[in-house]
């Protein structure tokens, strides 16, 4: 079993990294102040570790980066966090089991303007079912306008923030309907990601997914798939989709940095089309980065 | 100043409270692996102390109770919070300050199944400025139609949650607009609610609020300032308002925990209305509560 790291990231007022320190995860380190843990006021992401390498590394804190600008919080200092997280990895030193790197900056202890950041390494959980037998997947309403990131950026939609109970709620509305997974769709029937995965169609045999401009995260692993299949000679586009043409794609897969793809084998109680000669493919190719 | 008081609650796995230790407040108490501080994943109520009482507390417990229900937590053990949050407010024994009672319930570190709960006791800050001379508010597309309480329970409006990112990042975009704070519409046009306060309009002599089934929390000080000028023959009502109805009443104050209540003086930049007789009575009467 491979025994979890964690590095604090302390930080000054003006929101640089004062020190980086390796601590025992076992303890607590989080204040009941923190505007984390007492508002869910902070960003994430959560970097898959396989093979000792961290994968889409650079995505990730760009990401992370633009979660931080639409949070107004500090800038962090991509360096010191992309050291952090390749230090940890470096110190789980577990290359033949699967790691997760959760990365964590938040707006730190309510009145003190100084932020808290660190970043946990531990052993993913088996992801060998969905990913050899896919997932039953629910399409549940998400409430908002595809526009939304548009009109009303204070919704934060677009942005990975530590605010995920409606995220977590929707994957309970999801087992409780016998489902392994969401897809959120908008208010204005545009399909829009999953809780914690984008989502990926194959239709008329192009690749398609939904685009950021519409307020879903941009994907991490849906990046590095369509990367791997445009080397194949494939089409992928970045396009709005209706939850029709969800329903008649060729195969649909949810892509997550843990997870990396898992095809979706029913939606909404409906047997969906599969293409079971790419999942593997791209699987392998995806953990092989 | 008062030394803030920190009363942590530890659970088994039946969700049962196992003991209730006065810890170091200075001191961290959270995992970093807590889903409070990874997903904003639990619950929280804030309770006003005024000279030394714990105000609208059995509302509050209430409440908890229903946000619990809402996010499928175990259900809190009412009794034992209760006595814990009058012994944090008896431990701080400031009857002459304000102060909060931060009381928030977590579904625990991931993977444990154990939930985690602390009632951490403070002095407010002060409401002053807010109280005698009004705050200036600006209304905010929630991005939600009225009835998704109805047809959506995984959005979870209506909880409590841990899961404020949106609210923040509102308050933000007030301040941004030269404003003090906000009040959510839903793009049905309903007034909804302030990110941490209910919306109570004075509107053709009725004090008006919007009902708990448009997705808003049950205030409970506004439940104590709707007594309160009940007791005085006044009329009160709990229905859905437009915003032209807001735009136009004779009066309209937010109502929450800590602050009490603030007439609004500008919303959206237009000079509002206001009932300078009400406003010091209403206040004068919540604080003796």
């Amino acid at each position: 079993m491979t025994a979890p790291v964690l590095l604090l990231l302390t930080h000054d007022a003006t929101g640089a990294v004062v020190s980086v320190d390796q601590v025992d995860p076992a303890k607590p380190h989080v204040s009941v102040a923190d505007l984390s843990a007492t508002r869910g006021d902070g960003i994430f992401e959560s970097v898959g570790i396989v093979g000792g390498r961290a994968q889409a590394l650079e995505p990730h804190l760009e990401r992370f980066a633009r979660s931080a600008r639409m949070l107004d919080l500090p800038a962090p200092d991509l360096d010191v966090w992309r050291s952090a997280i390749l230090r940890a990895a470096d110190l789980a030193d577990e290359p033949e089991t699967e790691l997760l790197a959760k990365v964590i900056f938040t707006r730190g202890v309510e009145g003190t303007g100084v932020p808290t950041g660190w970043v946990h390494v531990f052993a993913s959980p088996s992801y060998r079912a969905a990913r050899e037998g896919g997932i039953r997947v629910v399409t549940l309403d998400r409430g908002y306008r595809s526009d939304v990131a548009d009109t009303s950026p204070w919704l934060l939609q677009g942005a990975k923030t530590l605010s995920y109970a409606i995220n977590m709620a929707a994957l309970r509305e999801a087992a409780r309907r016998g489902a392994d997974d969401v897809v959120f769709v908008s208010t204005d029937g545009i399909v829009l990601e999953g809780p914690n995965s984008n989502v990926i169609a194959l239709i008329d045999g192009v690749y398609v997914t939904t685009p950021v401009e519409l307020g879903v995260l941009k994907g991490t692993t849906q990046g590095a798939f369509f990367a791997d299949v445009e080397a194949r000679g494939a089409k992928v586009e970045y396009r709005s989709m209706t939850l029709a043409e969800l329903q008649g794609a060729s195969a649909v897969w949810l892509s997550s940095s843990g997870r990396q793809i898992a095809a979706v084998t029913e939606l909404d109680g409906v047997p969906m089309a599969q293409d079971p000669a790419i999942t593997p493919v791209e699987l392998a190719a995806l953990l092989a980065r």
